[in-house]
């Protein structure tokens, strides 16, 4: 990047340290922001600052929120006795927008990974338990299907149905619309597995 | 975005705004921001802040700079009597990593685009004729190869040549280290008519 100047190399940096970017994207935005009017730049400097000053963590599910409490857990239409417990907020998004589940969440905030220093401490399990007061019938474990989600899930179911929760956990098969000719193998075996009745 | 609160569904608005952006990208980078840590985050402004503020053009070559005159035209050891026209700042910058050129250069800003709106006086064209007052030799036209690059190419072509300055362009051809079998025929049929002899 030394063949850009200063301030742009600078703000190129900045993009890289993103997830996912580049350096040829990271210069592609630099690029964009020094092209934008400088209300947008004022704006988009307005964003960060936001993001860190206002976003906190519910007090309830621990997923993001703007308030004390998120949206879905002030919400006396959602089923407080149904907890879905998912890695990140992301995930509660892409559920929300599936319209499918009306119960509540619980945020971990990342899955068991000793490889990476994160043991069950670093997540928000206490947060889970303390959740789990007898008003909860279910608590469906939403991790990601990869080996650190199913230990994520394995650890939880362990340390949650001695409570006399039911513990459950989402359908694995073929995404739909896929191509089964593109499935991988282990995803065709747990369709096999979990097969229905029409 | 609804499904996101408000700070965070506006910084996504903010990133999605940037070049080949989409949303689901930009709702990765903004929750890149929200787990960075403060200082990165007030860098990230400081750098925004920046690119807007101190980010001046070249009084000579019209390129982005940080002073009154960029890098290469303070440059004694550059070659002054030769001119590369290019498009934009990131052309300059492409070229530089090429080592292989010595002359200045002169950014016009864009390209002749009558679809778009961009004629030849919103570019950069009136600096560059005050440029050619004998002392240039040679202009080569480094605009993009295709339609847009072209037009702009040969309205520059016929507006300095009557000045008795030399115009040339970069050589068409396949690229290095490219698949024969996938060039599209017009490049093929530019790097046969360009052919040279071993």
């Amino acid at each position: 990047m030394a063949d850009y100047i200063y301030p742009v190399a600078r703000l190129i940096e900045c993009f890289r340290r993103l997830p996912g970017v580049g350096s040829k994207s990271a210069a592609r935005m630099a690029f964009g922001v020094l092209e934008m009017s400088p209300e947008d730049a004022e704006e988009f400097r307005a964003a960060i600052k936001g993001v860190k000053e206002d976003v906190r963590r519910c007090s309830v599910c621990c997923d993001l929120c703007d308030s004390d409490k998120c949206a879905v857990c002030s919400d006396p239409g959602r089923d407080q006795s149904v907890i879905c417990v998912v890695e990140d907020s992301r995930t509660v998004s892409a559920l929300e927008r599936s319209h499918e589940f009306h119960g509540t969440y619980h945020v971990l905030g990342g899955v068991i990974s000793p490889m990476n220093g994160i043991t069950p401490d670093r997540l928000n399990v206490k947060e889970l338990i303390t959740r789990l007061n007898g008003t909860v019938n279910e608590v469906i474990i939403a991790t990601n299907p990869n080996i650190e989600g199913e230990t994520t899930a394995v650890y939880l179911s362990k340390l949650i149905r001695p409570l006399g929760v039911k513990v459950t956990r989402l359908a694995y098969g073929v995404p739909v619309g896929a191509d089964l000719e593109f499935a991988d193998s282990e995803t065709l075996a747990r369709a096999l597995e979990g097969r229905r009745e029409f």
